[in-house]
């Protein structure tokens, strides 16, 4: 998968990452409905996904596929028939998955059924009530405050009924059978962070992937959040053990620095590489270890599954204060993070792709460098130093336990150095690989 | 053992526990003798100790047990009567061990005999001669120098003769037969902190067992130091076997942090509890690694033993100036410590008493805590998050090889929250224990 | 060898090491030829080292053995046969190996040839070009300046023919075949630090094992850098087996702090041997982590051998500007330094000597000490506290599992402390060595 690089180096600009949010950015997704349909046919449009439906009431481990929820219209509105909250304007003014309603109610009663944010006036908070039928509105605590009178209408045209769940999935078949999966959520309405940008990451790093060389195959899912990876866990145990690495991307738009949460296992390959990549990025980041609350990858690193599946994302969710809520929109994701995310995971794979184990053919004392090119001739001068050092350290650890991964940290030198050493050595026949894959 | 925790709520004050070393504070114990007899009857009012006798002469592993010691009068007294040094007035004056002497010495002879503290001109020293026939004074360095006169009259009116050593026993069953070790020792005269808290503590603390449920068994052994630990274990070779865990109390009511030396094994259970219990404790601690000086651990971790028992103690043995002098007296040991000491200790025995491992019923993805009443149904509030987080950490890691404290460590959660969360997991079957005890 | 003690005492001042660097100076050494024969046989009036030659041409693992090279004379002269650079002046002046050349070359044809330090104009460079054939000279930046003349005569009067390469050897046999290593290159010309330091320091350390009582046997190597270090393996592959701690001794004579590099194997008992030493050597040190870049190590550790050979030098090479050019002369090396190296090395052969694994007679509690004479017999006195201290760990740790360097890392104390303590237990038959030698 060299032309992984090239893909890096073509890799269309952050700004048609970021359109692709900004066409998907209005459609009023949840864990179920036409809102999920509608995302993952605009997907279709890159990447032949297939789509899936399985049946509301179909049992999924410990749980039950929901009733599928749609919704049309939903406002509360004055008695003289103003509307003053309005589904129309903000798909997050209604708590998702809220029961019909159609009535008047004094603004009292109205009241356990509206949620603001009052530390934030101007913002809209976003609210579910996926598992216990309620209903309830999302408003700015402007709104609120202006919301005098003692009585209101109250509409929501919403249907939850007997349906189906919905998802995507994409296997970019390689030369082995073995699978790297990227997972991301397409549940949440209007929101670009928290969800969009890992959709959008992840539909073109799909695209660049189709187009290249592939050691290992790739197998995509786009689903909504928690229950989708139970649901796609569910009906594809046996072939979750193919998985040997995997990466649930989320919330990777905004600004701010990088972050790599660990898979459960802790050090596993995944773990390793994305710190490794990181580590050389010449930017801040951070790693941290696993714990079971989260995305998707909660699922994935369930004990009877245990996964080397890890998060990448930038801010994690809580640590910024527009997420949920509809400050993070167009502007709080930026092309310039969207584009170095994709990189990022570019990187990550090109090392999982690359990272074989060598044996030296020559492991008694070194090879004569020399003789076949690769070292300076007079002694004593220091160009090509780092070049041939990274020599030097894979003939000194190409004894069948290292590979190419280990060697990079072992040398602390940036992987691509110690991948290009190894393949200049074995040109020369000075090493060669010693299996197929390294996991 | 639930009720430790109400045991814990109802311990008597620390005043009840300073009673105790009040009481035995005026008793001239020794590693023989009346003393120790004395002091073991007085426990026998609280608990039902069992009261061993060892003969002189009997051979226990490399030492043989010596002859028995008892004073009843000693003093060093002017020609003209006048007592200057006098055993009645505090029974460190006398050199422990001290062999009868009666006779007038001259000044320059006496010399060799008196231990004073010369940069603590107030205090009398601590010393012994058990292995070595001598005799001497300790007094203070005031006295010394009043002492001008040419010759004095001396008497040591003891008795070194065959007879027993003493010690003191109490199992107190519980459903296991695998046992937890308290070792605490009474060899020394008035000291408090060096032998009577851990005394007080470790009695109030069979009290407070006696009456609880019990998934251990419980070995108190009240012994004089080393020579009385030795004997023991010669007595108990194959019973030693027996015990997973064991903690030497010494020196726990002085007003220092407390201090935890790690068993010779150094990451067994118990270190693992003391650490963990201390690290939420919210106080000032120390945890240093096992050292071959100090207490009866000394014997309970040679090496044909390696036994897993630390020492709990607050200021350590020679890191405070009144060790082993009058200084270490009723005012020196504080109520609220010795109560703080003893909650400790009871707190780590909960670890130990619930520290059982768990496998999920359901390793598969999480469960849906929410149709339990196990989790918040409005997602995006954070009320309960931490309990949250406890259940799902117990989730992930109920995999059959992480016990509650294992669990407690990775998820940095105070054990109690854990072991609550896994209790309510259980309730809902969705873990169950998978061995009687973890060790 | 309780004898390096007194040989370490009785070792020849320092003066003595900076002789034999003086004495070996003047000789233009390379990596073959009658600079090597003349080194080694000055070697051999101290010891009596073999000397083995190899034929020009024979293979040895990838590398063949090299053309021999002389030289008699050297210089660039002006037309009128002043010698502007005169390789009799200063052997660094000719690029070792350099081809013969005799011929008028303009001063821009010259050019190509010459070697200087523009940051050091008072400094001659010392350059090489043993494996591709060329020819240079090596000057003084302001020599450079000053030819300023149109034309120069020039004359190598060197030979590169079919020869040998030349090395030697000493095995001083011990009680056991295992083998200890001491490797150095003989391969610089009027170099100091870089060679002569080494050379000295392992010619006295020679004579100084061969007066001694030894358990193991030490093999010397002096033989040319990199070809020869692959020469003496590929002639000695199966012996190498026998090498079960070693040492590259090389830039040991500076004011530097002593530095070790840690073998491959990264925890060798060569390495935690040096460690320890310079631990408790009072002096600034460091330890760093191998590298396949350096010394003859880099073939000793190669991954078909990777023997636990470590190397020992103070400053690192190319940490010091004087490293490679004229400056490293004999200004440059302390007889303090070198004294100073020396001992370092005797105390690591001590510990290596005598890192036995005693199991105790009395594994169950504590022997008592006391009754033998080995323990201060009134309690409550502080002296004798650190030997007993080390009688106490080694009881304790006597449990067949622990060598004595492991103990005296736990204990935090000197090995020679902890072996004293061992020796005065065996002599008390409360331990006995378990295995003859401990690797």
């Amino acid at each position: 998968m060299d032309d992984i690089d090239k893909a890096l180096a073509g890799a269309r600009a952050g700004q048609d990452l970021h359109d692709l949010v900004a066409e998907l950015y209005p459609i009023c997704r949840s864990i179920t409905g036409n809102g999920v349909r509608e995302t993952l046919r605009h997907i279709q449009q890159r990447i032949p996904l297939r789509i899936e439906e399985v049946e509301s009431g179909t049992p999924v481990f410990d749980w039950v596929i929901p009733k599928e929820w749609n919704i049309r219209d939903a406002y509360v509105a004055t008695t003289r028939g103003e509307r003053v909250i309005d589904f129309r304007k903000h798909n997050l003014h209604v708590v998702s998955y809220s029961v019909p309603v159609r009535g008047r109610f004094s603004r009292r009663e109205l009241e356990a059924h509206l949620h603001t944010l009052p530390d934030r006036p101007d913002w809209i908070p976003y609210r579910t009530s996926y598992y216990k039928e309620n209903w309830g509105f999302c408003l700015t605590h402007r709104q609120l405050a202006d919301m005098q009178e003692a009585e209101y209408d109250v509409c929501i045209d919403s249907t939850l009924d007997q349906g189906h769940l919905t998802y995507g999935e994409l296997l970019i078949p390689g030369r082995l059978e073995a699978e790297v999966l990227v997972s991301c959520h397409v549940c949440h309405p209007s929101l670009c962070n928290d969800n969009l940008s890992g959709v959008a990451v992840a539909t073109q790093l799909a695209q660049i992937l189709a187009a290249s060389q592939r050691k290992y195959s790739y197998r995509f899912v786009f689903i909504p959040g928690t229950i989708g990876s139970i649901t796609w866990l569910s009906k594809n145990q046996a072939r979750a053990k193919l998985i040997q690495h995997g990466l649930v991307l989320t919330g990777i738009g905004d600004r701010g620095a990088l972050t790599y949460k660990r898979s459960r296992q802790g050090s596993a390959c995944i773990d390793r590489a994305v710190a490794h990549v990181l580590k050389y990025s010449g930017k801040d980041f951070r790693v941290i270890d696993f714990i079971p609350y989260g995305y998707d990858e909660r699922q994935y690193c369930s004990p009877g599954f245990n996964l080397p599946v890890g998060c990448l994302m930038r801010t994690p969710h809580g640590e910024y204060p527009e997420y949920h809520t509809s400050a993070d929109n167009l502007e709080f994701v930026r092309p310039q993070a969207l584009q170095e995310s994709l990189a990022t995971v570019l990187k990550v794979l090109h090392v999982l792709e690359n990272n074989i184990t060598v044996m030296s053919a020559n492991p008694y004392c070194e090879p004569q460098l020399g003789k076949r090119g690769l070292y300076r001739t007079v002694a004593g001068q220091k160009e090509g130093a780092s070049k041939e050092m990274a020599l030097l350290w894979v003939m000194n650890l190409a004894d069948g336990q290292h590979s190419l991964l280990d060697i990079a940290e072992r040398a602390d030198t940036p992987f691509e150095v110690i991948r290009a050493a190894a393949e200049a050595l074995a040109r020369h026949e000075l090493v060669k690989e010693t299996s197929g894959a390294h996991t």
